[in-house]
């Protein structure tokens, strides 16, 4: 599953960097990817930082590398492998793993075991793994990737190119996009949680809505999205969600947003473009988080946060308000003290207790 | 799977609203529920408030609304649509959900990819989805529908009407009982997590308990709740519990307790009847929620909670001591100048940086 | 299902205790373990301290119980059943539900509907459960059992005497030591979250990286360990990782370190040995918590935590400060009515509000 070996000049010219000189890359072939204190020889690296460098340098003494991706202004010594320079040495990372991601797939073509309804489209060239189910009216199309035992439901759309990791389950009608991605045992359609008081206990809001995600989206395994009540629960277009994830029923997801690991998003809440969300934060139902705002991980969001700004805490408050609030809880020994004692010099008698 | 017209008198009977004027509703007939800024001609609308009332007029602009259900006191003008009174509009649309829902169900009958335990008992009717097991000594009441790819572990106990979405995992020997739903991925009666320091490491404590669910009960997408040590964990008849739910070993959750998304709960704790958990709450082992008591979303709760009472916070204390808590943390810019100036006044050199 | 009686001789011997009276246990055998409030005729009890005792003793009047295992210096009254002494009751317990533990298993051998890839190694005694698939050229060792619907992709290796319950997915090329256990639901080998700002949005960073789970680990239901980015994320021998936790790319944990449900672990972050994690605790990327360090229930981490010391809060901090903290805040009602009043006196004008 190894990939075959890439000129170094072919390398360059799709990560978009630039060579020192050009002349050091003939000939020279990369057979993967590493990092700085585990060098491999033919292997790329790519640095950030004169410390990286300087580790890199030190591992791989007698190790050939076959190449440095640096930043252009880094002064890199003689001697050094030679060095492709990219503004961005992370986006420049990312691009990397791509040409060397030997990502296995199933068997190609559509596993015995796959059950497929008469009335399903699937294209021709999409791969059903084994114990694979594709319910009635559903729609497959072209290129998509369905792993073992997940269960697309009926009347479900998965978009060209989609792929599906291990126990996926659509429950019906979900419609998915171009390119999705969505990891193992992540559920897509669930109801809702929405209960109303009846006079003998709970009555069930049942949730005749759907699910929408748009085109390039990635999900996290085990993740949760529910559908919408009457409407659909939607993630915009290139948005990533992590794993262990629980979006409500009738949440709207813009654009290009990132949401962490084990965020839990409450019912009807609107996130928008843009948006990054740490890991473990929980964010209460019906609130607007607008364009291009942040919340910090494990934090608690109980109101809007206007577009741009920068959000922490439990509950969670603008970044520098929580950060001063720190702050001053950190000075509170001192002002406890001070109270403490102005109190003791005014009475000499009510004295509170440390 | 669209559901049939309904004659508006017997949505009304059904739903128990009165019209305002029952002539109105002769030869109407309902082909859905809407909400109040998306009319569909021939649709009903739920109305909470005068706000509302006036987007869905405006919004209705030429569509022909069947009805609008509202609260008694709610005036709404001539030419509305026809009018349904209803004292709790949160259970009237929940009653209209359940009237519209036409949720997909697996083809009926046994899957032929379903492998059943030659001495398990599956009522005639079951549905079983493809790829289904039902392990040795199991019991499926009638009217079940287990979905795709569900694991029912051997002598597991299903109570009639109940149904589990694809890849349910009931491990050996759980008991659910009637008219529960289990969403997809759920796992219930796995070990529970319990180690004892030994002279080698930690030696587990094995789990030869089991789990009971009462009837009515409805556990979301990806939930896990363990199994007993030597007892049952137990979910008490009607409560809800939503996605990515942590249930440990032992817990005693009460009869119509609602417990929302990624709620966790330790071992050994009791929660009692008619509780709500709000989102992302984590709450220690060995502690009892008592009867009617509420949670804040996102709260860390280490003490116990007396009946009725709200609590909120990390560490979670009564709602209303979070909240003057709150008021007092923002008012320590205040009190930490005051100090300062304070200070500053009364030694003039050893003053506090700010 | 139910494991034979046992000569209480033969279980004091198991357990590593020893009997105040050894005449007393000639001829008894034991059929089960019970808690104190709950006697049942041969069970064995095992008792904590003094009150434990008496609750058994009054619980279990008529009933005969077999034995009582109780710590050295407790004094039990004449007419109590024989009595065993261990040091450590929590340990004596882990021990007697292993002896009473009669876990049950899928039938042994391979279920028809199980499949392997040719080229797949998979040992003659290994037990494979209805609709499990075993990809190219994985290994799965002697003694394993793989429960109904696991996934174990290609160039998996499972090591001898690992149980993986039902619906376990193994990414391609992830490695499981010796005697793991997996809970039902437990992804291990999905993606990283890791994206790179490119000019058209978020760039993938593609995970070339692995897992590598070491001997005697048990990770729970619906759990989630993502692969890494070039090297391996890395659970040590001997550690135990409750249900629903996020474990991310890189990350490496040590040996004989617990982590209770809900736990999330950003990226990189090294958790050392003999670490023990409380439940719903979230831990940012690229930290440290080194060798036997604590961090209680529901804290959010954004620093190491040197060797030893045990921390707590949102963000956290040595648990003492904590507490500290915890106490301050407690008084700030009485530190505002201070300053009040002073500013009161002080100005008679410019009085804050309360």
């Amino acid at each position: 599953m190894k990939p075959d070996p890439l000129p170094l000049t072919e390398l360059a010219r799709r990560i978009g960097a630039t060579p020192d000189d050009p002349t050091a890359l003939e000939g020279v072939f990369v057979t993967g990817l590493t990092t700085p204190t585990l060098p491999h020889a033919g292997h790329v690296v790519t640095i950030d930082d004169a410390e990286q460098l300087q580790a890199t340098l030190n591992a791989s003494n007698g190790t050939e590398l076959a190449a440095l991706v640096a930043p252009p202004h880094l002064e890199v010594p003689q001697g050094a492998p030679p060095v492709l320079r990219h503004d961005a040495p992370r986006l420049a990372f990312a691009r990397l793993t791509a040409l060397f991601d030997a990502e296995a797939r199933p068997i190609p073509g559509r596993a015995a075991s796959a059950i497929v309804a008469d009335d399903a489209r699937v294209a021709a060239d999409v791969t059903l793994g084994p114990h694979v189910v594709i319910g009635s009216g559903a729609n497959v199309e072209t290129g998509c990737i369905i792993d073992a035992g997940c269960i697309v439901g009926p009347d479900v759309h998965v978009g060209a190119g989609t792929r599906l990791f291990p126990h996926v389950t659509l429950y019906p009608g979900v419609r998915l996009g171009a390119r999705v991605r969505v990891h193992a045992g992540a559920v897509i359609g669930a109801d809702g949680f929405g209960y109303a008081a009846g006079p003998d206990g709970a009555e069930k809001v049942h949730h005749l809505g759907t699910v929408v995600i748009e085109d390039d989206v990635e999900i996290g395994a085990n993740t949760t999205i529910d559908r919408g009540t009457l409407g659909a629960t939607r993630i915009g277009a290139g948005s990533k969600i992590d794993n262990l994830c629980q979006i409500g029923h009738n949440v709207e997801v813009g654009r290009h947003t990132l949401i962490a690991g084990t965020v839990a998003i409450g019912g009807t809440t609107r996130i928008g473009d843009g948006v990054r969300i740490g890991g473990g934060a929980r964010i209460s139902d019906h609130l607007t988080v607008h364009d291009g705002a942040s919340l910090a991980g494990g934090s608690g969001l109980s109101k809007d946060i206007p577009a741009g700004e920068t959000w922490g805490g439990l509950p969670a408050t603008p970044m520098r308000q929580w950060v001063r609030e720190r702050y001053l809880i950190g000075n509170l020994e001192r002002i406890w003290q001070f109270v403490r004692t102005a109190t003791r010099n005014a009475t000499r008698s009510e004295t509170p207790d440390a």
